[in-house]
């Protein structure tokens, strides 16, 4: 049996999610099918971060293991043949050692979240940011975001159905910069808590378009209370980016 | 009578280009009847580039004549509402004076190609980007690229169909750059030839693998005939990125 570690890319748009359901197809489904169709085996794929329906990923980690013996390149190969013409590739794939998983072995995961900020209906990158007509003051969305950063309870930015055992949790890193008519939004934590990036993102928004200040964000962390926070964010704008493992 | 210039954002893929064709519903058509459907006026629209099938654009201008009064803000998210649901949008609106017209008065076009390099196919890029498999040497691309800027017959880079009463152009600038596993050409002239861009852009390749050197591109240049000069890139790489008018 050979452990492998997948780089996977995948457009969210179609799927239910990473995680397998019965309401429709997820990326674990295919990715698991083209498995079963390469090296006719049934085998569970884990993956790093269980991204949300709509949810897009550069680089979501997965493991799969193996019995059959097979070259990383061609299992690779075979598996992005088979997945066709689903939005989902195998950008990497490496053998590891069977102490390696990809969710539990993660030590940290980085997001991005992309807001397209203008008066026109978005063309290319339709389903692919969050569309504003709204202008947004990033220099205060970066200061309020500062807020969040650190070790707090997150109650305010959870889902009402999160099943993380705990809302503690240490965010390392929320950036929000601007190139042209997009604002950026980069984070990075051990883990995150169900919807946390997408109500932190669209708490930010209200920063932005000048609703809220950052003693608002401040206060809505306090109060740990879900109705606190604001709004969740569409899925179009989130990208699993990568996901670090080792120190 | 009022001239608007528009700048226009849209993804090539669904149309046969810019330009009204019986074969199949061009961007022009679209912005047409949008156009019918707002004011009830039939209108000509005039593109500053008349992108072929598939090919984007991040900034094309057109401009429409119309009788009826109405605010260029009106009329941009009035036509942004009729052309729905096509990935075409408007992102500016402005009145013109009527010696202003989009194609004749630009003085400068500017394209971008995109091109991803890797293993895994595309799926964020999906239709947006050249997939290439071939590690490309960004570097001899570049140098290769200087030997066809300027003042040049280029023949050897124009389809056989071309309908330009001259193949005599002065290219301004092809610039190749790599950002990550993504290569960026962007070239600007005055104007270019039919398929010049897509046709540059392919022998490049050529050069990227390491199959053609920087004096071949010169000899193929020189020989005037399209035979002599490299493969035509997809439509998906190619982007109109802006349009100059005046100095």
């Amino acid at each position: 049996m050979t452990r492998f570690k997948l780089t996977l890319e995948y457009d969210g748009g179609p799927f239910v999610g990473w995680q397998r359901q019965h309401n429709g197809l997820s990326i674990q489904q295919v990715l698991e099918e083209a498995v079963l169709a390469t090296v006719q085996e049934t085998t569970t794929a884990y993956g790093a971060g269980r991204t949300d329906a709509g949810v897009h990923a550069l680089g979501q980690i997965a493991h799969i293991d193996i019995e059959k013996a097979i070259e990383p390149h061609r299992l690779m190969a075979a598996l992005n043949f088979h997945m066709k013409p689903h939005p989902i590739a195998v950008k990497a794939c490496d053998v590891v050692t069977t102490d390696f998983h990809a969710r539990f072995s993660a030590t940290s995961r980085a997001y991005l979240y992309r807001i397209v900020s203008r008066r026109a209906p978005l063309v290319i990158d339709r389903g692919h940011a969050w569309h504003l007509v709204s202008e947004l003051d990033v220099a205060a969305m970066h200061a309020a975001a500062q807020r969040l950063v650190g070790h707090h309870d997150f109650t305010s930015f959870r889902a009402t159905i999160c099943q993380a055992p705990s809302p503690v949790k240490t965010l390392d890193r929320l950036d929000v910069t601007r190139l042209n008519d997009e604002i950026r939004v980069i984070t990075e934590a051990r883990s995150f808590l169900h919807h946390q990036v997408r109500n932190m993102v669209g708490t930010l928004r209200l920063v932005g378009e000048g609703r809220w200040s950052a003693d608002d964000v401040t206060r809505a962390l306090e109060a740990r209370d879900r109705a606190a926070g604001g709004p969740t964010a569409p899925p179009d704008g989130l990208y699993l980016t990568h996901v670090i493992y080792g120190p």
